[in-house]
């Protein structure tokens, strides 16, 4: 059950995001402990204020695709989740760790580090074994 | 406590990385939840056994500069852990995202994701109204 909630709670990360909110985004982000957060290519920024400032500067650009979360995986340890995820903006693909804890009786985002990855992961070769004759 | 130990972990992991020591290495990585390892640019890998062999396929390259973990900061939330810290590797300078977990009596790695920095953070400048007439 932990699983599906902390995937929710991913799932509302990648929408206030995709859709610019900053209450939602607000709302998402921890209260009770350090918060960090590194965008793609940036040095880390630590406490809530800073990281939501951030956030605003990120959603005045208009021209940005909007993001969307792919393959999301999750690891609950106690009161802790990390979540591993693909994050596709328009061609662009990257690779993000979020790490929520649980706050009274709700997931909140404790840990965002996004990255670009270096090239698109290709399909498998086909195995041709499997190939009709 | 529990943050000095996290951090004593944290070191013990770049310095089995700086030594290419694949003992210290396969010693350090969780075995009681899953586990994923994202090098920088590459796609995520899980699982001990392929995360090894890729510190392995590191460790093959003798060339490669040696590493050093600086700046190191730890949130601990119960039996999980989050180190963030910069990796300089010669002239390079990346961001890391290290999970721990607490194992019986130790704690073990269960997350790593390092990427590139876009650049390295300047030195603020000096104020003009602090420096001598």
């Amino acid at each position: 059950m932990s699983d599906a909630e902390v995937l929710a709670t991913n799932q509302k990360f990648y929408a206030a995001f995709a859709e610019r909110d900053r209450e939602a985004m607000q709302a998402l982000w921890a209260t009770s402990c350090p918060v960090v957060c590194i965008h793609p290519g940036w040095p880390p920024i630590r406490g809530r204020k800073e990281i939501l400032a951030s956030w605003g500067r990120i959603f005045e650009d208009q021209s940005a695709p909007r993001i969307r979360c792919e393959a999301p995986t999750v690891a609950v340890i106690g009161d802790s989740a990390t979540v591993v995820c693909r994050e596709r903006l328009g061609n662009a693909v990257l690779v993000a760790t979020n790490v929520f804890v649980r706050e009274d009786d709700r997931w909140c985002l404790a840990h965002h580090h996004a990255s670009a990855l270096a090239r698109i992961p290709e399909t498998p070769p086909l195995d041709p074994d499997l190939l009709p004759n």
